[in-house]
Parts: C-alpha cells; sequence; structure tokens
C-alpha cells in the first residue's frame, strides 16, 4: 500500500465531523452540495427474474412484492430531499436518515420498529485513515443501501445476482449478508499489505538500516489502530445482528452471519497481532538507535584515549626549556636516541590503550 | 483551541473541591459568595402557548399543570436559601441539593422517588481543564435545571421552542434529552480542534522541526485524558436513562435518547484515537530526540577521529629533539621533501579515516 | 503535604504485616504491648438523650435497649483480654475479632448472623503511605467501633450527636453511614494536596527547572497507588452495602450510602486522574533530560568542530622542518604575509564551520 | 529451537492468506494446487476389531455402523473434488468446507446441525510463526479429520488404538478427545525450548555480553505472542466443548476434555508468564545498553579531563615569546629546575584530576 | 530473602514440565525415580482420641469411620504403585491421580462425584522461582495429602491436633480449610521480604548509589509475577471453594474459607502494589542512568570547551614564523609584555567561558 503523506495528511480528520449544526432538532436533514450528487438505481429479483433499472423520478421508486427482493442502492448523499422523500416512501426513521446523511457514525445495528438499520463502513482504496459509510435498511421484500460515492464492492454480489446464484434463492436478509460479507472481504487485502510493509521494517531494522522505519511505523501503528476500531465496531454491530431474535432475518441466514463473523474475529487477531508486532518493532528500532549512540561513543572513545597521551608527549617534546639554562632541562632532546625513544614511548602507549580496550571487550561488538 | 498556559494552570484544580467541610451533616446548603448570584427565569410551553418569565421573587415560582411543560432555569449558585426554597417548592431530595451546590459530580442519573435527578457537566469555552457542572430534575409537566455560570449552550434549545419545534409537541423527557444533546454536542468542535492539534504536530515531528512539541502534547493528552473522563461520565448516565423503566421518561424519547449515547460513543471513539495517537507522537517525539543525539555524536567523533592524527603528526614534527645531538633525531625534518611529505602523510590519512566512516554508512543518513 | 523521608522509609512497610504467626489457629488474639493501650467510651442517645461516658470497667458495658441507639468507641487495640470480653459481651465472631486485632484488614464489609462487620481505613495526618484500621460492628440499636490509635476524623459527628442533629433521629446504621462518610471526606484534602504537587511539578518540568522532579513524581505515584487501593476496597465494601438486603440498614439509609459511594467513585476519579498527569510528567520529566543531553552534545560537537581544525593548523606551523635544507620546507613561514594568512586561513575555516551549524539550525534551539 | 531466520521471513505471513476472492459466494470450493495432494485413510474400531485402510476410491468412504467408531483421516487439500464428495457423503455443510479448505481459520467449535466442527491448529516443528489447520468433524459413530500437510502429531493415538487401549471401549467423543489433547500436548516442548532460550539470554545480559539479545528477545516475544494467540482460540473452543450440552459427546468425556481444557489453561499461564519475563528483559537490555553508554562516556570524559591541561601546559611551554625582548618573556625556560617544575606540575594536575573524579565514585562502577 | 543466582537458574524453568510423554494416554501414572520416595502416615483424631500412624503396607491403610476424621499425608511421589493403589482403595478418579503425579498444575478445586480434589502450591523456603504441588482430597470422614518432598508449612496444625483444639471438634472439611490456610500464610513472609528489598532499593536509587540495582529489581519483579501468579490462582481455587454447594463442606465451615480468601485477596494487593513499585523503581533507574549520562556529558562538555581556546592560542605563539623576514610575523613574541598577555588571554577566555556555563545554569546541578 502506498501512504501518500499528502493524502493522508488531508483526509485524517475526515473521518470525524461535527453534526450538522450542534444542537439543532435531531432529524433535521440538509443538503451538502460538496457530497456527490444522487443517484439511484435498483436490482429486482427472485422467481427466476431480475430486473436491473436506473432511477430518475421519485415516482419511479419501486413497491416490494412478496415473493422478489428489491435493492434500492442510492449512491451520493447530496439531495436531502430525495432522500428524504425516499425515507418517507419506505416509513424510514427521522433518527436512522439523520445518521445516513451524517456520515460519520460508527457500524452498528439499529431496530426501528420493522425495519432494521445497519451502518457499515467500507475502506477506500487510496485513504488509508478514511473509511466510507455504508447505510443498509433491511425491510419486508426490500434492501435500501446509501453509499457515500459511486465506486464500491458490490459487483461481485451484483455479479452473482445476475448468474442466478444461490442469493437469487433466499431473501433480503441473505442480501444483506452478503452485502456486509463483502465490505469486510475487502479488509484482508488492506492488513495483508499492512503486514507485508512491517516484515519488510523488520528486515531492515535487523540489517541495522532505514532510518525512516520509526516514522513509517507510527503510520502504520496509526492505520491498524484505525481498522481495528472500524472491525470492533463491525464486530458488536455483527454480534447483534447474530443474536437478534427477528422475524426479518430467517434463521439459516444467521449461519452465515455467524461465518461473517467469524471473518471479522479472524481480522481482528490479524491487527491485534500486527499491532503488537508494531509496538515491539518500535522498541526494537528505538533499541537499535540507542545501541548506535553506543557504537559511536565506543570509536569516539577510542580515538581519543589512544590519540590524547600521545599527543601530550609530542607537546612535552616541543617545549622550548633552554638547555643551556641547565642540565635538567629536557636532556632527553640531545640524547643519541631521543627521537627513537619518543616514537616508541608513544608506540607502546597506543599499543597499551588499544590493548586495555581489547580486555574490556569495545572490539567486540 | 489556543490553550494559554496562565489560565491553564490557575484552573487546572478547579474541577475538584473538597465538600464544604469534612464530615459536615449531608444535606446541608451553604451560601457561596464566590459563586454567581442566582437568577431565574421560566418557559413555559405546550398547546400551542409559549410564556417566557424572568422570576424575581420565590412567590412567582410557577406550578405546573398538565398539558403544558414549564423548565425552570436557574443560573448562578451563589445564594443557598433561594435553592433551598425552591427544594421545599418542588419537594427535590436534600442529597441532590446538595449534590447541585457540590459543583464536582461526576455526570450521573440518580432518582429519588417520582423525581430523576441528572448530572451533565458543560465544556467552557475558555478553560480546556474545566467544565460546568449542569443539575437537571425531571419531575411531572416540568424540568428545572441549574447552572454554575451564566452563558450556556442551550440557546438552540430556547430557539426551537421560540419556533414551535417538534420540542413543544412533546413532555419534559424530551426537552431533558434535547438540553443533554446540546451538551454533548459541544463536545465535538473541542475534540476536533484537538485533533487539528495533533495533525499539526505530527507534520512538525516529520519535519524533525518543533522542539517545543512534549510538553504541547503533554497538554493535550491531559486535555484528552479530561475530556475522556467526562465522556465515560456521560456514557455511564445515559446508560442509565435509556435503560430506565420509568413512567416520567416516555418510550419514544427513548430512542432519541439511546441516538445521543451513540453520538457520546461516538467521541469516545475519538477521544480514544487521539490519545493513541497522541501517545504514538510523543514517542515519535522522543526517538526523534533520540535520533537528532545520534546524528550530533557522530559529527562530533568524525571531526575527532579525522583531526587527533593529524594533530598528533604536527605535534611530533613540531618536538624540539637536537639534530645534531644525532643523526637520529628527527631527520625528517632536513629531508628535501619533508614538509610536503609531513603534509602528505596527513591528507593520505584523513582520507583514510573518511574512507572508513563512509563505508560504515555514517555519510548515508 | 510535607513527605518527610525519613518517615516514610520508616513507615512505608507498616501497613503489612503478617498474621500473629502462621498456620495459627483463627481466631486466636493475642495481647500486643506495642500498641496503644485501650480505652473505651460510649455515646447513647435517641428519645432526645444523650449520654457520653467513659467507660473503665468491663462490667459498666452498656446493655442498648430499642429506641436508643449505643455508640461504643473503643480506641487502642493493646488489651487482647478486653477486647475478648467485649466479643462475648455482644456475641462478635472470632474471626471478626480476630480481623480487629490485626489492622491489615482490606476495606470490607462481612455479615457474621446479626451482626454486620465493617472494616474501613482511615488515613493519617503525618503517614503518607500507612493508614489506620477502624473496625465497625453494626448490632441491633448498637455500633461498636475499634480504632488503633487515639485521634480520629469523627468530632464532628460527635458533635453534631450533641448537637441533635438529623443524625439523634435515626438508627444506628445511619451512625454507620456518618462514620464511614467522615473517613471518606478526609481523603479530599489529601488528593487535593497530591494534585497541587502535581501542578507545582508540571510548572516547574516546563520551566526546564527542578532535577528532582523524578523522585517526587515517583513518591507521589507511590502514594497515589496506595490510596488508590484504599478507594477500591471503599468502593467494593460500600457497594455491598448499598445492595445489601439486611434488616439492621433501614431503606431510608441506602440514599445516604450510595451518596458515600459517589464520594468514593469521585475521588477514584481524581486519583486516576492525577495517577495519569504523574506519569505523564514523568515522561515528559525524562524526555527533557534526553533534551538537555542533546543541547548539551551540542555545544560540545560545536566547540570541537570549530577549535580542531584551527589547533591543527597552529600545530603545521609550529613543525620544525629546517627551511635550510630545501626550498619545499615550509616557506609560508618567510612569507612577509605569513603570520597574517595563517591567522586568516583559521578566521574563514572557523567561520565556515560555524555557518554549517548555523545551516543545520543547530543555533535554533 | 533453532529459529532460522529465511524461514521465519517467508512464513511469517503464510498464516494469514485472504479468502478464496473477496466477496465470492460462500461454500465455494476451489481446488489449490499448490497443496498437498489429497489422501485419505481409515481406521475402524471397536467390539474389540480393528481395521486399518487406505482409500482410493471414492465409493470406499466407509458407511459407519452403531457399535463401532470410524476414524476417516484426509490428508492434503488439494483436490477440491474429492473434499466435496466427501462432504456430501456424510452431510457436511458448506460453510464448515469451506473453513476446512481456507486454512487460515481460528480454532473453534461449530456446531451444524447433528454434526460437530471442531477446528484446532497444530504446531509446525520447522515453522515458528505458522501452525497447520486441523479440521474435525464429529458426527455419529464417525470422526472426520481433515489435515493440510502429511506428517502430525496422532501416531501416539494411532498406536493406542492399535494396542487395544481404553480408547477402543469408547465413542467418537472420546477420539476427538484424544486428538485434541494430542495437538496440545505438543505445545509443551515448544514453549519449553523458548523458557530455555529467555534463561539463557538473561543469563547473558546478566553477564553484560551478548549484543544482539535485543533482536533474539524480539523474535521470541512474536513468538510468545503467536503461540498465546492460539492457546485463546483453543481455549475458547474446549471451553465451548466442556459446556456443551449435545448427545454426540457422552457425560464422562468432559471430565477429560475439562481436563485437556486445564491443560491450555496452564499453557497459558506459562505463555504469559513467559512474554512478561521476555519484556522484563528487554527493558534490562535496554537499560544495559544506557548503562554502557553511561560507562563509556566516563572513560572519555577521564581521559579529556585529565589530559587537556597537560597538554595546555606542554603548548603553553612550547610558545615562541622572545626572552631577549623582555625578562618577562617565559623566564620559565632558562630556570633551572623549569622541565622538572613543568613535569611536576603536570603531574600534581593529572592526580588532582583523578582525585577529584575518585571522589565522585566514577571508579566505583 | 538471599536470592543465590545458581539457584534460581537452575530452579527457574522447574516449574514447567511436560506430561510424561506427549499425546499419553490420560490416567497414565510413572514412577519416577528422581522424586523422593514415598512415604505414608495417618492422624486420626476425633470423639476425643487421637491415633498417629506411620504406615508401612499398603493393607495398613485405614478405612474412615463416622465420628472421626482420617488425615493420610503421603509424602513424596516415586512410587507410582503405591499412589495407584491408594487410588483405587478410596475410589480417587484416575485423571486426578495423574494431577497428583505431574506436579505442575495450577491451584484449582475439581468435584469428582463425592471426592473433592483440591490442588494447591506450598513455597519452597530456598527456591524463589519455585513451588510445591500439595494435592488434597476430601472424602467422606477423610483427608488425603500428597506432597513431593518431605518437610511442610503443617506442623502448627498437626500441634494444634494433638492439643485437642477447635480443629479436633469438627469435619475433615475444616482439616481441609486449616491445611490451605497455612499453606496460604506462608506467602506473607516471602512478599514481606521482598517488600523490605524493595525498600532497600528505593533508599539506593535515591542515593543515587546501586548499579545492579536494576537487575536486582528484575528479578523482585520476576519473583513478584510468579508469586501473583500462585496467588490468582489460589484466589479462583478458594472462589470455587467457598461457592460450593457440596454436602462435603459444612456451612459453618464456608465462614472459615472466606476468611482465607479474603487472606489472598490481601496477598495480592500487596503482590500488585509491590509490582506497581518495582515498576516505578525501574523506571526512576533508568532515568538516573540517563540523568548520570548527562551529568557525565556537562562535565564533559564544560572541560573541553574551556580548554580548547586557550591550547589554541599556545599553538599559534608556538609557530614557527620567521620574524626575520616581515614585521608582521608575530610580532607579540617580542613584546615587552608578551608573555604575560598571552597568559592573560587565556584566563579571560576561560573565565568568559566559565561565566557563559554559570548562566545557564550547568553548575546548579
Amino acid at each position: 500500500m502506498n501512504i501518500t503523506p499528502p493524502i493522508y495528511k488531508r483526509l485524517a480528520r475526515k473521518y470525524f465531523h461535527r453534526r450538522t449544526a450542534p444542537g439543532a432538532a435531531p432529524g433535521t436533514l440538509v443538503s451538502d452540495k460538496s457530497k456527490h450528487p444522487t443517484t439511484m438505481r435498483t436490482m429486482t429479483y427472485g422467481s427466476g427474474q431480475l430486473v436491473e433499472q436506473k432511477i430518475e423520478q421519485l415516482d419511479q421508486l419501486p413497491k416490494p412484492h412478496d415473493g422478489q427482493v428489491v435493492w434500492l442502492d442510492i449512491t451520493g448523499l447530496a439531495d436531502a430531499p430525495i432522500i428524504e422523500a425516499i425515507g418517507k416512501t419506505y416509513s424510514l426513521h427521522p433518527l436512522a436518515l439523520e445518521d445516513v446523511l451524517h456520515v460519520h457514525q460508527r457500524a452498528k445495528v439499529d431496530e426501528y420498529g420493522n425495519v432494521l438499520f445497519v451502518v457499515a463502513r467500507m475502506l477506500y482504496d487510496d485513504r488509508p485513515l478514511d473509511s466510507e459509510q455504508v447505510s443498509l435498511f433491511l425491510a419486508k421484500n426490500m434492501v435500501i443501501t446509501f453509499q457515500e460515492d459511486p465506486g464500491d464492492c458490490f459487483d461481485i454480489v451484483r455479479e452473482r445476482i445476475r448468474q442466478g446464484g444461490r442469493i437469487c434463492a433466499r431473501g433480503p436478509d441473505y442480501l444483506v449478508y452478503a452485502l456486509i460479507d463483502a465490505i469486510i472481504d475487502a479488509y484482508f487485502p488492506r492488513l495483508e499489505s499492512l503486514g507485508t510493509d512491517l516484515d519488510d521494517i523488520d528486515a531492515q531494522i535487523t540489517a541495522s538500516r532505514g532510518r525512516h522505519s520509526l516514522s513509517r511505523l507510527h503510520e502504520i501503528r496509526r492505520i491498524l489502530i484505525f481498522l481495528r476500531k472500524l472491525l470492533w465496531q463491525h464486530r458488536d454491530a455483527l454480534n447483534v445482528l447474530v443474536r437478534q431474535e427477528n422475524e426479518l432475518i430467517a434463521p439459516d441466514t444467521h449461519v452465515y452471519l455467524r461465518d461473517c463473523l467469524d471473518h471479522v474475529v479472524q481480522l481482528l487477531d490479524v491487527a491485534e497481532t500486527d499491532r503488537d508486532s508494531c509496538i515491539g518493532l518500535q522498541e526494537l528500532a528505538l533499541a537499535e538507535i540507542g545501541q548506535r549512540t553506543n557504537d559511536v561513543m565506543r570509536v569516539l572513545t577510542l580515538i581519543t584515549t589512544v590519540f590524547m597521551p600521545l599527543t601530550l608527549i609530542a607537546g612535552i617534546y616541543g617545549m622550548n626549556f633552554d638547555p643551556n639554562s641547565s642540565p635538567l632541562n629536557m636532556p632527553e632532546l640531545r640524547w643519541f636516541f631521543g627521537y627513537p625513544f619518543a616514537l616508541s614511548l608513544m608506540s607502546i602507549l597506543a599499543v597499551i590503550m588499544l590493548g586495555f580496550f581489547w580486555a574490556r571487550g569495545w572490539f567486540h561488538r
């Protein structure tokens, strides 16, 4: 995964926005033109038939019948009136609709009378610290989904509907399962790529390379915390779904939801393990820095300790005491072996110093 | 958010005060002239009517009737006798009144017979580590609120009452919800501004600038811990409210309370994530300091290691051994190429040293 | 709070003592002359009357009647026979009596038939890491308290009894509440003073002063852990009391106990927050040390890097190569501008070095 | 245990693979030729008889009768059609079969109608961070096991069946217990070897040797986290099994399952303790590095502090001030005891310096 | 407590052994000659009588009658056949017997029909990281205990039986309580001695002495983790015992078991607090190391900064520029006050440097 810093910075905070205005009346829907324009399409299947349709007018909104499943898929949340009209047509609770528009909900399951409201969060391909809110309504014979942006991970589900897979033989509850399952499955490659990144950094640190490991590890850890938070929310939400005693969800769909919950738990496992690895690697990288400072210090001390005494000796024999004033004044300067003596003294001292450090093990790194 | 240190220091401890006197009889109300003087006003609405009134005399205190909602809003807690009188008029429990005056209660919900007592904590605009206690009593047809200081985040609620919004069609329980919701909503911009601060610091640390990051991070972390504590309290209190089987709270108000609880949980999520970020950034800033020490050390060691041997050579050829006493005494001094030889020796040594450090990768930062 | 180290050291371990002899029969009471001698006094109140009495003889021990409350207050645990006699007179369980004497119990509530046994722990004024055990027995019409040492925080309760406050109109359960409440209230000033200490240290660290902060923080953290442990115990004990379905405790006393529990939870909140602050400050102080090492290193490196090359140049022109042996031998020494050239070389080098460090930002701290 | 880095790197991520294709229909079985080819064998025992058979054709698949236990053991998961056929023959649920093929399941217990599906994870001998999935189906009179690779820890179970041990007198539930028990038992030597490694490192750090301790500790900690995760999964799964009210599991088998659960808890205990040790050792190793830096610094400072003043003195008496120009110019150079005086000055200074450091305790390490 | 490293190293791992052979049939008892040889003795008391007997032959095994309590105490687990025979005589479950022999069980309580099986762990006097397993069987009128080694903390219980204490008037359940209580009581002095050690180290660190504190703290922390683990196990086990609705345990024994549970909780409290202290001290010791490095650095920088410029000046005036070649060449050398000027320059520079450091507060430690 290529974490481009500018995007990362620009989007880091996007996942947390205040409600329209603090203290506004709950259930107020406000159009926001910075969002994508709203488009609608439906897939109606069951009894062997399949109709796909793009909805242009609100009066085209389908009325679901028994024996068929209608999936109304709305993309883009810019036009509050349209969404409000949909809410009225299908009797969706105002608070739920408000949650649809305020796209920073946690993943959750709420029950409003005979409609089940599920919020799930879909990963973006290009924004590591952001997620798209998908709001699902499960009603009798009907599933309504709201997405923030065009592009989703549901194509494989649509394909399975078109090919008349098992999904066509079952009710809307199974469709909800299939959609959530598709969202969850998209977490796998993300975590896998982070894991690969961690392995690379591990190799780099062990090889004592890679000075920028620490800020990369910090970034990865932040993404892992972000993913873990999302996964916990989905875990909670799926737990509610699995335990739900609700006539909207057929008993044999529970097995599939439980399977999906298993996947989330498995992902959480991986995220936790990777976070542990990440922390461990950060500590290792820190220790590596400390160890290097130590090594550098040792070189410095070695050099200083070896050369300082030698420099002193050279300095002493560079003093200008007058040999004529006294026989005590630097007689070495006139010895026959004076110069060799001084050089030998230096060499011997250097060897002793090096031997001392050798004995203390400073050369065995 | 601009965290001015002096205010921060002055107020840091204000949120924690001892009860009037340790061991005093519970239920004793003591006037405290350091507090704001007590003022009262009411809003009476329902059945399409709205009366706003400033109460000057205790005998003006309203008697609520069926079909209307009376909101008695008391600001300033300086005059214990007035508050005691209000308590007697509306049969509020002495312990609850004591909690009203001792403004360091946790957010909580207590049930005293047919009156529900809620404590919520409102953020101050200018004091990051302090919060104002708002005490709410929910009785039949009536809501009583006590605030410490003038100025609150309830204006938007008052406006909605004046405009005859949905709030006017519902009972006092909905008013309590609306007030709590207004308090909670005010946490969003605070957390958002802290988050922006964290992002700035993140950018600074990554750019290796900003030496004072650590104490700023410490401050932000402290505020986050403070906010998290408040949010946990509200979460607990709202959980009690949502689960309350109480005739004072209509069943369909529960949906709204649950929505408010959702907001608190969402805020907690953000606070936790920001706290994790904060800790991560602190560690990164620390590592940055260690890394810099390392870099500085490397420069020092490099310089020392390169220059010490050269200085020694210069020192040696500065010795005054007498060439007349012996042909062994520093014959180099009289070589034809003596001086160039010495300079070349130095240059070669320097190049070897630098090559050694190059090989060890000290120049590739 | 003035934490005098010697006392702190001397008393640190006092709060943890082994039972009389490991494996001794439970219920064995052993006199311990190192403890305070045992004295007894009673307060008997109710029906508008109040009798205070000092008990000298065991046969003076009061027999409680209906309609009055007897508070038998025993101070000093040196005389096991007296305590055993009291136990027999009022049918206290041997294991509870053993707990009275082994003064290192946790705060707790035990039910022995129709007697309720409560252990609470009272703070000492002068020993930050020690607490005094107060054992309370609640029986019909009677409260018995055992304290380790003279001096307590109950005077305010006694005063309220003497002044015929609400306490006189209620049963012994309310007295037990009032005593526990007095003990808990004494925790407030202690935590407040620790909080003030923390604020001071915070200010010192931010001002980069105060080298002994770390050991003071360690001490404060230790005291906070100690207080938190005590508060948790009281929280557990009060939770048991509040939930107790026991005829000894009147239903309307529960409201007061719950209020007391609220105080404990509030104190725990403060202790937790302060502990977080303490840890944060420790980390900040550590980072400050690292930052200073960094600053010191920078000065060292700067000086070394600037002066080493200059010293080398001076050393080179101090070499004694013989100018007469060769025109190549140090011709600079006989240049007309030789000396100024050397000094200029040094100055230019120094300026280049300083410019290099300026560019790397070593002067912008 | 010999942790070969290349294998460790290569396999670190193998334990986490995405499902066949994100969003694929659940229950889809896809052949994967990178897996081991599928082989089957059966052991049929009970009523004193034992038949072992290698299954080559799907029509050889045994039909279990009352009074006997059939253990169908499938190794290698390459051939999806064969596995699908087995699933159809014995009515195994498609989701369970999918889990069999996607070999990255957590250890778990699922109930599908009258078949119990257990996933356990078997350690590899040569891959410290990988585990093999063993899927067990417990049906009436029958146990079916799927393994990823040839080679397992079940030989001892097979031997006990061949020798007609207690296992032959009991039902398939006991066989499931015996197999899980064999898997769990294989964790003991792994943890034991890690513990021994930790002890070795402890000894090395205490002896101030072993610079590579930190990366080894990081590796061990990672393996411990991996093992702990597996053990937690098995603990959860066994808890479900022990509490299962299922006619497939005889009541007296519960005692054995509880015993197996005890072993897992014991292993968890060891893993937790070892992880604590590991963290402690990492901190100790870090402190050791800091301590060494300290020691090296002290040597450096000592040498510098002793030699710098001496070098300065030598430098001073090496200055060339002209004695003929002024009697003030370096008269020492012509003193009778000039040279001895300079040497003595140096010696005295050195002794004073050393004494100063001695007094500050720099020699007492 | 004197923690002798060799013993500590040798025994560190002893507390964790694999079962006889991985995958062996459960309930297999294998003789292990490395264990102590098995000896047996009984105490039979009740109805005022007491018989103590050493059992040499298996047919001497006592048959308990109503109205008496038989305590069969087996020491040493080397002879599996004897233990198997005892198991058969008293109908002990094979899995329980297996647990008796595999002496690395957690403290626990298991119920096998009408026999209660309790595992407790007794501290060794001389092995800080090891504990001896004591297995207790409570049957009707009978208690059977198995110990690994001779020597235990039960002498005080035996003495109380001999002296006809309260223990003789009660059933075998009270004997089990007394034995567990004796085991738990022996934890008190161990924790007390560790606490004293911690206080000593605290004093040493505060006094900036004691370089080996860190490895000692690591050792103490490891022991505390070990003790805490044991205490948690006992807490769990005693919780089961206290809550057990079992006819083997008389209701009034529950009070005593609860008292014993209280002791364990108290010990856990101390262990937790000590562990917190230990971690705090480790951090303090680490900070102390960092602080010292800082101090050493400051001395080094001071010396270097003061002497380097002086050495440079001496070097400059030691240059050999020829005064005869140019009047610009080092005229200072022939000044009348040349030498005093140079010395004064040096002194002034030194004073300025020292003043600079004084101003930056480097002398105020």
